[in-house]
């Protein structure tokens, strides 16, 4: 099967934690932002933003509530932005309600676009020999966030990512095969323990090869363990959502 | 500046609603689940599944639900779902509860997952010649699309995309310019009307080039049109959400 090197690029990610001390040029930024603004937009409302966190106070506070050592250390610091705000305002300046802007559909949609934004910087990132980590941990603790990058209502800061010129690369984590993901017409739920037992065993492998982490667990044992009740304040997102004026309905 | 091929795509890509009458081949098909499978995933949890309608009944009542022509006509007409049922049936026979999975933290890790899955797919098409258009207009009544594809509870049918060989190509819209909706540090909000003129005035220009549609709208004038109170039954999607079990805390 002969693939396009973009595939190739596809294929071959794998998340980077450990950066080379150094932030990237202004052309490099540039370009990543290029691909984020040539994201498919759902109904082209633009319903994204991303702030770029430079400032070392506001970093050593991202990195506090990830409570991950590498966020902010090296690299550049992204943060995805559900943003409805600015359509708001536009509407606001007209006259016009934005009843439509608090439902849930909406914050569908304006997560879609920031999520496919946010992969477009990876990939693009990837295409210039930069790495990447998504950081979802900013949900943590996620009103400080808000808060430090004065996030008016109607703005949700979804995702963060961090970018840098990768010091330490890993492998490809095997992902789970199609035939447990991909389906033809309807729903397949044929999802006993055994039918996973080859894909944990691979898993298994690749923990036992990998060099920087002597962690061995198969995928299903991992489901058993991280699918916890209480993780930090993360029981707050919904409240937090509905703050922020969202999914009113 | 110099780009690589691959940024070449992301900023090059636009929608395609017009295929020609062929499906995808099987090595095609694929090459774009490979793509999807490889897609970052948060937390390791894979929390996606990807189901192709080629059952022609099911695809005209696809394309009655989104109100769209081109839906489920030509091409392959894919459905990416939110999937935490997997990782539920593998907890439950492993004894374990499955709180987590009903928290608003996992189904937004899940929405990544999903969302990112599927721009991969987008851009790998783009990468092999094909063309490719979101559905989200699947959102318009929900209920039956969660019928008709038989997903279990714990399942959330996100976004439609349909990929094929394009039959007619239109150029790429003209996105907001960065100042706009890239910030650092903080969020900035000046968002005046008179801002947005310049963008708003070549918005109208390419609607106005562009042959296949004579709409000339501003970015500002579809704001002002396109976020309405009531559109389908969308307003059922928060209930479906909770329906499924999802975000009950």
């Amino acid at each position: 099967m002969n693939i396009s090197a973009t595939e190739e690029l596809l294929l071959q990610r794998h998340t980077v934690r450990s950066f080379k001390d150094q932030t990237l040029t202004d052309e490099q930024y540039t370009r990543l932002m290029e691909a984020a603004r040539f994201a498919p937009t759902s109904e082209f409302l633009q319903q994204c933003s991303i702030i770029r966190v430079t400032d070392s106070h506001l970093r050593e506070q991202i990195r506090t509530i990830c409570h991950l050592d590498y966020v902010g250390a090296n690299g550049d610091l992204l943060v995805f932005v559900v943003d409805m705000y600015r359509n708001h305002r536009i509407r606001a300046q007209l006259g016009l309600a934005d009843d439509g802007l608090r439902s849930t559909d909406l914050f569908i949609q304006a997560m879609e676009d920031t999520l496919i934004a946010a992969q477009n910087v990876v990939i693009a990132a990837e295409s210039m020999g930069l790495g990447s980590v998504y950081l979802g941990s900013i949900q943590n603790d996620i009103r400080p966030i808000i808060q430090m990058l004065k996030l008016p209502k109607l703005t949700f800061p979804l995702v963060g990512l961090q970018v840098g010129v990768p010091e330490k690369r890993t492998q490809v984590k095997p992902r789970m095969p199609l035939p447990l993901r991909s389906f033809e017409n309807q729903y397949q739920d044929e999802f006993n323990l055994q039918n996973f037992a080859e894909y944990d065993a691979i898993v298994e492998t690749y923990y036992g090869q990998r060099d920087s982490n002597q962690r061995i667990d198969s995928f299903t044992k991992q489901i058993a363990d991280k699918i916890s009740r209480k993780r930090f304040k993360r029981d707050d997102i919904l409240a937090v959502i509905h703050e922020q004026g969202f999914c009113q309905y």
